[in-house]
């Protein structure tokens, strides 16, 4: 079925402690729809870029079967960057350098041809852009699903609750359900959160993996203990990205099906962090995703048969 | 198959967000033992305690079939002490109090009726006092677990390795895997401890859940989301109780049955956070902890079916 993500495509300058990059190509549209690509097929990308922005990025999106007619232009102004560096536990960061630029006014348009996608992906925007996307659409998609972060919850938490309220999956870490909900627990998080009106919720733990929760009930999928973590930039849009794509591929909204789709999403999230950047996930095939899978299902999978 | 257990039994005062104790019954070797009877038939305790234990703990311990005649009662010295209160995350926590006494001077020793146990865990102790445990055995036993902790990494080191050379399975937390081995990444880590010794390591990560190495090969746990924990006292042993119990319980030493004694391990920790100190473990049924085993399974079971 037809997907359609709504984020920033960006330029981003990273440092962690194995290296640093120039400007490289980052934003959470960008991740989200590269992982996406993987599983669904064309999905639309809806963000602003700068004259700035280069044509070979542009052309690898192509390459990737993303649909980037929603990509405004904006010749005359620059794409949005953002520069930060990582602690060597890599957990922490610090932004170094934000340059809203094209971001700061963009005005997302739903072009004619996206109307009828029936997964929508909002990644992390101001909530009432994520809303102006959602008030466009002249059919409701069959699924919404949104991130957000905790800037947002300081600067704008009645938009943010009036667009979480029209979404039927929020896709937020740890840190961000505690400082919605105002709860330690993430079981009392949850409740609190989806009574906000989504009818499911992801909690990304990041190296401590993922939990689902909705039809009452909870399924969690580890994150892969990897020798190296190079860089986790984008590694949780990565992770929407592949959960969305696997979602939008086969079309089964329940709980089940879901699960399946945290898992996928987290292999692709597992090869982002181990370049800089999108860099391994432009070189993916559906061979070494398939590997990927099959390494979760041993890490997770037992067979308890006796009896006590 | 039998079971011996080394460590210490103990009072503890614990504060929590939720509440203060006054001396309540604690030490490593109470919490293996008690989540361990659930599992294994009368596991034997080899410990030390000072004259003022009271009679209703060591017939509470009897009570729960757990054979207490390696118990050696110090009449004029008093029982190991600690006392500690808990941050509001319930992730860190200050000591107040530690209190040797008997255990400053702990001499182990193994009765002639216990030479021939199959299994051996070895709680936290001093590493020099957990190899003369080993060496007392005239019969090795079939599988040597071990836990530890970073106070020992820091003041014996060589005399801790000495110790994890003799043993099949180490069982300790992240932060201790990490500093034992000097690496950040537990995948590393696992491998350098491994080299040490033991075939099998087990990392618990607290609310984030446990990992196993072991044959070439990983598995992952996660912890049971709670709405509440109440007092993480004695999580970490109660986890290696019931790991251990598990394990001697049907006596298969591979990693496929271990799988299921980190599930239920990890099922009888979940119970004993939930109460102060050893109160909820006290009082388990083997049906309550078959229906927590069953929430384990729906955490972490899928089906994935579809191709990619």
């Amino acid at each position: 079925m037809s997907l359609l993500i709504v984020g920033s495509v960006a330029y981003d300058a990273i440092e962690t402690p194995y290296g640093k990059t120039d400007k490289i190509l980052g934003g959470a549209g960008t991740y989200i729809a590269l992982a996406a690509s993987y599983f669904t097929k064309k999905p639309q990308v809806v963000s602003v870029v700068g004259g700035d922005f280069e044509k070979k990025h542009l052309e690898m999106l192509k390459e990737h079967k993303i649909d980037i007619d929603g990509i405004e232009i904006k010749e005359d102004e620059k794409t949005f960057f953002w520069s930060g560096k990582y602690h060597n536990d890599m957990n922490s960061r610090d932004t170094l350098v934000t340059e809203l630029n094209v971001l700061g006014t963009f005005d997302p348009k739903v072009p004619a041809s996206y109307q009828n996608s029936e997964f929508l992906m909002l990644g992390n925007l101001s909530p009432d852009v994520q809303r102006k996307v959602i008030e466009q659409m002249t059919v409701r998609p069959k699924l919404i699903a949104m991130d957000t972060m905790n800037f947002w919850m300081d600067i704008m938490l009645d938009e943010l609750k009036k667009t979480i309220a029209m979404v039927d999956i929020l896709i937020i870490n740890d840190e961000e359900a505690r400082q919605l909900s105002g709860e330690y627990s993430l079981v009392k998080a949850a409740k609190k959160i989806m009574e906000m009106g989504p009818n499911y919720l992801v909690i990304k733990k990041g190296e401590h993996g993922a939990l689902l929760f909705g039809e009452n009930s909870v399924f969690f999928a580890p994150a892969l203990p990897l020798e190296e973590v190079f860089d986790p930039t984008g590694a949780g849009d990565t992770f929407a990205g592949g959960f969305i794509g696997y979602l939008a591929q086969n079309g089964e909204v329940n709980f089940e099906n879901m699960k399946n789709a945290i898992i996928f999403g987290s292999a692709m999230a597992s090869f982002c962090v181990e370049k800089f950047g999108t860099e391994q996930l432009i070189d993916l095939s559906t061979d070494m995703i398939a590997d990927r899978v099959d390494r979760f299902i041993d890490l997770m999978n037992f067979n308890y048969v006796k009896e006590l």
